[in-house]
């Protein structure tokens, strides 16, 4: 990935990502006059579980960024294979993923998405920006379990279940 | 998760992380005096495809973090289902992690894992401390394809490859 060209680097580290297989999230907040934000990650992990404290990915270019650098708190939800839809949704047109019954404002006033396998509202506890991106952390401060499910997974554009052991 | 009896919350929280499932790569470094270090890691995501970066978490107890914390640069390995046993190694005991063949020396001397799916070599450009954990951000400088193979998932402590699609 040191060519002479730009372009194959970024498609060799698309194909490397290729190779990588992700579990799914949905994150919402709200924007300072009360409007939701959300979107769909592939970037959740868990960082630590004492305190317990989440991280997450996202370009500074993402039409929820705005709303992310000027709250204090979000909401991480677990997506089951019953959530794909929902998965669908918050990738797709700003403008139509809060646009349904598929959520309800929680604590804070923050959209919980329903029927989710788990959501955890976080505090931001760090924004580090990197290039046009920002890595996210946060200490989780509420949470619910929902009824359980197969976790969603995301693998070459495509919304997948786990198989068999290996 | 707010409850009274903190344990309640950290049994929570990893209730939480049940509910998600991760794809699995391998981490390597060298210490300054050249051993080989590493470990598996559930928490590798893309931050950016321009400029490559990307990000994982550890916790700073870990026996791989000195390393981590004195080194420029790490490889970051995409496993696949073939790779299941390197993946339990580099989860075992530290000092079994490199003993055998499936390794090797790579650019500067960093230990390559042997016929992996994907690896990029990264110059750690971000070392966040969170409480006793670091969020690592490192910009791909170079890497390599190997063989395609499912990704090798990683839920509720069991090794994993993708299934059905939804």
């Amino acid at each position: 990935m040191q060519s002479e060209h730009p372009a194959d680097d970024v498609a060799a580290f698309k194909q490397a990502f290729r190779r990588h297989a992700a579990g799914v999230a949905g994150i919402t907040a709200r924007r300072p006059d009360g409007v939701p934000v959300g979107f769909t990650a592939t970037s959740v992990a868990s960082l630590a579980a004492v305190p317990p404290l989440v991280s997450f990915n996202m370009a500074r270019i993402a039409s929820a960024w705005p709303a992310v650098e000027a709250t204090d708190h979000v909401v991480v939800h677990m997506l089951g294979a019953r959530n794909r839809a929902v998965a669908e949704r918050l990738a797709g047109p700003q403008d139509e993923r809060f646009a349904g019954d598929h959520w309800a404002p929680g604590p804070l006033g923050l959209p919980l998405l329903n029927d989710v396998t788990a959501w955890m509202l976080g505090r931001i506890v760090e924004r580090v920006h990197v290039a046009d991106n920002a890595v996210i952390v946060v200490q989780v401060e509420d949470g619910e379990l929902g009824a359980e499910d197969e976790p969603l997974l995301y693998h070459e554009r495509a919304y997948r279940i786990l198989g068999e052991h290996v």
